[in-house]
């Protein structure tokens, strides 16, 4: 066959597109009203490809996950931090911004939404108990290289990690399914407040 | 005539099964799978009286969740406590049981599940909305009271309020969509100490 196949030339470039289509269809329709026709009718080619790299709906969506997941590490701010206070900030801003952009909103209320499914399935479970802690070990060594700097007090690296990781999944979770958006943001204060006053070497609770 | 007839002799009993066998067959099939007929399927009645109740499958659901949420609220500690401090405890022990049962278990599972359709359904995100409101207010008010009794020292009520709420959902969400419940004890535990260090008026961080 001398014409190009995409499917052959290009396997990335059209599995990027099917995820892409998926995530459009996900965000018009939501996980509950989801199907493969609605997916097909975002992605820009023949929708057989879609059958041709995947079973099913519950195969596409797995893929669709571990696709969105892989993205959502890949955005954790990691290089280009000296000062272990300032990468600890920096991974606030980014998990839990003060005026979110719209696609941050639209991406984290996605996965909110897929991870409410593993409520019920057990290849969601394991996607996201390995997220979770690759996040949480993340922030474990953020803090660590703090108590090592003299930044940080010396605390329990993984009880503070799993602290912090939990309270920024509590947000980002009412942020995607509550209307207000102040008990968010004064969370977010307090949480500042927390890493003062618990992991802050210079300061001192008064 | 003279049969009673269920729907109108005992509108509320009729009311609580339907709700009853709409858990059954969340529990069983989840969000995205659940349909009347599965419902029906757990109900011991006709299931026209589910027709003769609800329009269809949105409006019994969004009757289930004020149902649910209902109950998420009465079953919230709020009497019997002179001291704020073991208030506060008995709420974290209530929320985030260390052993949970596992009827806390599947009960926390289903209103993670339902929470997420709040990221697509407006009715849904009002009912969260309110209910949140309504579980960070009870929380402020016993820091507000601890404040008064003197036991607590002279925090913000309604921003502690709100961080411990966000962490509890947090821990709650990750309960119901991972497979170690390690990272969650730890949170818990750094949660307690968060309240010791940050809101009791006798310690002070060493």
């Amino acid at each position: 066959m001398d014409a190009p196949d995409p499917f052959q030339s290009a396997p990335d470039e059209t599995h990027t597109e099917i995820m892409h289509a998926t995530y459009a269809a996900l965000r018009k329709h939501g996980y509950a009203d989801l199907t493969i026709q609605r997916i097909g009718a975002e992605f820009p080619k023949s929708k057989s490809l879609i059958y041709q790299h995947y079973d099913g709906k519950d195969e596409l969506l797995v893929a669709f996950l571990e696709f969105l997941l892989e993205r959502l590490e890949a955005d954790v701010p990691t290089d280009g931090f000296s000062d272990a206070r300032e990468h600890l900030q920096e991974l606030l801003d980014h998990s839990l911004p003060e005026s979110p952009e719209s696609d941050h909103t639209e991406f984290m209320s996605t996965v909110t939404e897929l991870r409410a499914q593993a409520a019920h399935d057990d290849a969601y479970r394991e996607q996201f108990t390995r997220t979770d802690d690759f996040f949480r070990e993340h922030i474990a060594d953020i803090v660590r290289r703090g108590i090592e700097q003299g930044v940080f007090r010396d605390v329990n690296p993984e009880q503070t990690a799993a602290f912090i990781a939990t309270t920024i999944y509590g947000a980002q979770n009412q942020r995607a399914t509550t209307n207000s958006d102040d008990p968010i943001l004064a969370a977010r204060r307090e949480l500042e407040e927390y890493v003062r006053i618990r992991l802050s070497a210079a300061e001192s609770e008064t």
